[in-house]
């Protein structure tokens, strides 16, 4: 079991969950790459350090090129803000080194696409971190409808509701600024819908919808008597058309009053239908038409067997886990996926097509018509 | 308590749910107005006879004609196919006749403003029967809505999903024949999400989506070697939005496999949401954003407290309703209206608007663009 | 197909109910014997005619006794209070009726033994009225354990749960005098719990438990300045053995704040389970140890298809039902007994058994043992 | 913030989770205490060494006696077959070291107050693990109780189902054994039950029930061929009553086909009433009296706010946590119980008062009759 060394830039939200999964993937699985948390970046020295060393980063650093440059490194995690994502990746591509992104992968298809050619290049491996794909009761869906079981898809309905702006006194933050959030809702939350969509039914092909900013000015964080533009969209839905002719709607808000993480989705096959929510992220729902009619039912599965994925690695049936181990999956498999040399998945590829999805919605809603991809 | 006389025509599926409601509304409410079953009518002698018998008709005719010219008679209730909704309407208005039509109120919105015209020009009470509105539930999300509860409604959800097409050797009855039933699934159970939209949220001015026909010939009902061509949509979708800046989505389908009547909407306002589904219909959703952090959570209310609508009437807390019991609301409402000379919900009007949600909605998605109401 | 004439005693929350059924079950079913309507009976003469003509009977009675000796009623209802069933069945069948009676049966063991002596001797159909056997999802449940889906029965856990005296302020009611309704809550609505036990899993050997009597004085109904001592239990806990090896749990209480009509049980057998809430009566929850491992789970079966229990007679799929429906079975299910001469269910003799479990339970809350049938 | 050594003694399932507890606590929480994760104790050699490579501790040993000799251990953890904890617990408390130990405490009531007493001479900090306590949603429902916001409570309805025994080819491991395992499933699961009624109703003062064996005999793990008696409970039933005039029902199974890790319960007050189930550990469900009467519901409360015990510690609202989290928390407030002085909770008293329920179940059971503990 060799070891490779990780580096980490960027150190709030995702960077706390991306250094918990580094922590723990060894723990409980057994890659054939053992990641060793190396350095933590950051652009505040004592920040940086402190989080390093509650994290458990062996190093801190305040500058990412001159760490991306280090030799001993080979495993670029960029969990910072979107803006700076292009720039992070396309270097660390073209120092040879592997590269996972948060999503959204860009501010913009362009975008997305230069960091695309850039580690094809480079021929890095190269994922983009959709970590709902490895919830195990996710990739059980993903795994039944591969194998048939759900028939021809007609339906996809998914939607990822949250209510954090709500308030009309939550303050203008960054992500409500196009410049350095680059996509509103759509993209924090709407691009994990698609990618779902993408994962589980396929590509998308044709869109409508519309986005919408409800309350177009808010407070500024620092200072509160000050009023900021919100250039971004609080809220987006849409209609989309599959390749393989199933139908589907698509939405994502921030205003759905007590929704908290309400990621959930369903789909209807001709031969049966699967639905999950993330707020019950242990549990998948399956009906299957071929049960007797007496007996038919949406069954909650409690996707905690060993049969399951995943789960072997963790805890005796009945023993659930939590939001933070899809990124554990989700680490885990990018480590196979280089000691294998496989390419990861999602990679950029598909965080560049989740992006030209994205693109069209935004498009179709400015236009007011349907657009084709 | 005087007595009206009401004539039926039709007595299949939704025949027999009128015919109950007016056997059981004396029974348990105390309407102004008690109404007499007078006749049946229907096509077939034989058949419309034994049903009379059977629901507890006086009488049984075959003449509709016949039947609106009687003086005895008040109250026309049109439970037929969709291509004779008009016909007989506007000659009931013409004769004077109070008037309850099923939905879709129309095959065309030509024809159902042919109808609104009618009933305005004889300037009887009508009524088109979107027995939903008449849930408990759905009427408490209505009465909470109004006095505010929810605040600034932002997006409304709604989804009517069935799956009694999946099966593709379902024959191809007349509901699959545009000529007879003037529309599919949009407007069978699609008009039923549009006017519980209209009910909850308000007028709709903008749409966008697809129609989609998944099977697009199945075999004759009375010839199964026979196929022939399916002329109306499979399922619907539609990104919608509202008078008042609210963000819809309407979805109907025959193909959601699993889902049997799965009549669902949840609204999100700026102080709370209400969630509701037909097969649970004696259940509301509701999450106030007002109740402490801590506390905070979506209450399912058992809607069978004599604070709640209509239930005064019915049995003690606790007690569930079935399906059958909102059209006994609704011809409770309407017998009231009648008494009382006020106009009825939803009138012909509402049916129009509706059908005007749903002509909009097939020229949006012919024209594959956004259509202004 | 003929008729016969009914006389129902009793036209309060139950003679409502059952009056509902016999006007409803020609209607939906189409029984051997087709009930008439014939005299409703009460004490209080405006009263019970008023309710005559709001319920549908032809006639009104004050004095039961007549109506038990007229030769034209061939079927007595007793849906009295508890302190008159005996006095009533007994004469009734002397009188060579048919008798349904309320549950519970009697007022004690005793008491039930002679009524069902007096049954015996005349050899009149009989039943007692526990309706929830005909909940299609609790009839779909023992059909189930009758094929032996579920294998050999280990677990019965059921409680009937209630609050409607959780208000120190509630009235000292008829029901909460011993004298009057024989037993409180046990009898009340522990006797659903230990008729479906019953009929689900089998007969009971062996109880132990506890009654509560948790606030010992209440008010008046009449005079809220006076208390008069509450002399029934206001909750019942047992643990029970059955004859088939089974271990259970039966809990009743008018306590469970929240809980309006929870007449919940779960099923665990070797092979299976199943799961039922009359809250949501609609649906059965059940589980098949033989599902393939990655996709077991509680199915939510909504028992509302044609291939469930008395179904067929309602409506299409989908289209719930409610808990009156419970009501027009039992008498629909009578009349088919009757037809045929065949023994009803649940009859006299069911009504005994279950008296001898509250009454096991009374002596061994009483003794503070256990007590064997 | 000072450093603690801690041995873990165990490395199986539990001590397996204990590990990740200590390895998480200090990323996540700033506990006064840091625990250095120092020695794992077990008996085989190479599989000790193997675990305290794979889970973060800095040495491995064979011998827990020496390891308790050691100076430089300040904690030991006790995570081994329940046949050792009374053995280790007393030797650990009689070297000075604070000690905290898996549930149940003992095998017997006498030998957990050997332990008990053994930690009052010794004057340490003493702890059993009934973890679930610290699930977030169990301590809220602590809280309000503890605040009255559910009034007097009248009933607790407890039972912990799991369906591992359903197999009748499932082997007879130690936990089958009573000389190894002390109790069956009443000692393995119904303790947690006891505790958590303990923890949130008050001590319970009387009992009844039943305890059974289905499959008496069952093949070794080592020999299929060879059977060997099961000589502990499989099920266990119980009726009890609490020192504040509450009735509760406990149940405990392996039986119940389904139900993976079922620990569910609720409570019922005069005010209102609670509903916890481990398998949607991330939910507390609510009900208060004193919302409208229109309103009034079971509240599906998400407990994933920072308003919420353990929580801000993780991760922003409507991100899940799991089972493992449960340890963390329980760790983490012994750390601070240690740094502060206070006494831990649940203590070893707690221990003994739950083993001292047990006993008088099993007591009960025997002699068929209620025991007053």
């Amino acid at each position: 079991m060799s070891q490779i060394n990780v580096a980490l830039i960027g150190y709030a939200f995702m960077g706390r969950a991306h250094s918990n999964a580094y922590r723990q993937v060894s723990v409980f699985f057994t890659p054939a790459l053992t990641p060793r948390m190396k350095v933590l970046c950051g652009r505040n020295r004592a920040k940086v350090e402190h989080a390093a060393r509650q994290y458990g980063w062996d190093e801190a650093s305040i500058d990412w090129r001159d760490v991306i440059a280090r030799p001993d490194i080979q495993l670029i995690d960029i969990s910072t803000s979107g803006d700076s994502h292009a720039e992070i990746a396309i270097a660390a591509a073209e120092a040879g080194k592997a590269v996972i992104c948060e999503k959204p992968l860009a501010r913009s298809l362009a975008e997305a696409e230069r960091m695309l050619a850039a580690v094809r290049t480079a021929r890095v491996t190269n994922m983009v971190c959709h970590n709902y794909r490895r919830a195990p009761a996710v990739m059980l869906a993903h795994q039944l409808i591969g194998e048939g079981v759900l028939g021809q898809i007609r339906h996809f309905r998914g939607t990822y509701l949250q209510d954090w702006l709500v308030d009309p006194s939550a303050p203008r933050s960054w992500r409500l600024d196009r410049a350095k959030a680059g996509a509103g809702t759509l993209g924090d939350i709407g691009s994990h819908v698609i990618d779902l969509a993408r994962f589980l039914v396929g590509e998308i092909t044709d869109v409508t919808g519309a986005l919408d900013t409800f309350i177009r000015e808010r407070p500024l964080p620092d200072d509160a008597s000050t009023k900021a533009p919100v250039t971004v969209d609080d809220a987006a839905a849409a209609v989309v058309r599959f390749a393989n002719g199933a139908l589907g709607t698509i939405e994502a808000t921030r205003y759905a009053t007590g929704r908290k993480n309400h990621n959930r989705f369903e789909i209807n096959g001709s031969l049966g239908s699967v639905a999950f929510n993330l707020e019950r992220m242990n549990e998948l729902e399956l009906y299957l038409a071929s049960d007797p009619a007496a007996v038919r039912g949406f069954r909650t599965i409690l996707v905690t067997d060993p049969a399951h994925p995943y789960i072997k690695a963790w805890w005796p049936p009945g023993h659930t886990i939590g939001w933070e181990h899809t990124f554990t999956h989700t680490v885990y498999d990018l480590l196979e996926a280089m000691a294998t040399g496989t390419p990861a998945s999602p990679s950029f590829e598909d965080g560049v097509a989740t992006q030209r999805v994205m693109d069209a919605i935004e498009r179709a809603a400015a236009a007011r018509n349907w657009v084709t991809l």
